[in-house]
């Protein structure tokens, strides 16, 4: 798995299992990507681009390229001529959801933010 | 309550309860001052500063700051002639436990980090 090979690679700062997962999405913008991608249909890069967030251009693609080499995104051609790519969460990408929906939950009940009712 | 307080103050990026929480705790060091302070009784800036990640003194005075201006973390002196302070998160802090064991288990199982048992 592309996952498996990432991990041959990588040297992490620590053996915590926390400390590891933020070194691939600990920051404000990455899990928004994976958040777009997982539950809102948003799987091009101009459609990643149009979240409320605004992400600026250059660090939405470091964070999808960034999402690729560790596996947990892939990129494919939906279109020829002119060829257009779109993104999508590898299997073990969507692993990642419990992770999201317990940041959502703390968001809604500490800081008012929205609740994202995720279907099944 | 500082947290309440706190929300009063701030504009957030979007409506999102994660970009939300990501906007406080989305970088690659925060959550493991809170996963210290959680767990590993943690509570001075030197013991802080001792764990594995070996976080930079900088990185580690702005985080603790944020914390405690958003009300998760307080900061209180332990001893006097010197003064001494130690570092305790609020009981709004502590509801970050779920968060953080969500992305711990993440981490175990997809980055082979450890896993801390946590009693209780």
């Amino acid at each position: 798995m592309a996952l498996k090979a990432a991990l041959e690679e990588h040297d992490f700062r620590s053996d915590c299992s926390i400390a590891r997962t933020l070194e691939i999405v600990g920051d404000k913008w990455t899990l928004l990507i994976v958040r777009d991608l997982m539950w809102h249909g948003k799987h091009t890069f101009q459609a990643l681009q149009g979240s409320a967030e605004t992400m600026p251009t250059n660090i939405l693609s470091d964070r999808l390229r960034r999402l690729q080499a560790w596996g947990l995104v892939e990129k494919r051609p939906y279109q020829e001529r002119p060829v257009r790519y779109e993104y999508r969460l590898t299997a073990e990408g969507r692993t990642m959801e419990p992770v999201l929906k317990q940041i959502m939950r703390w968001g809604h009940e500490n800081l008012g933010g929205g609740f994202h009712d995720i279907a099944g």
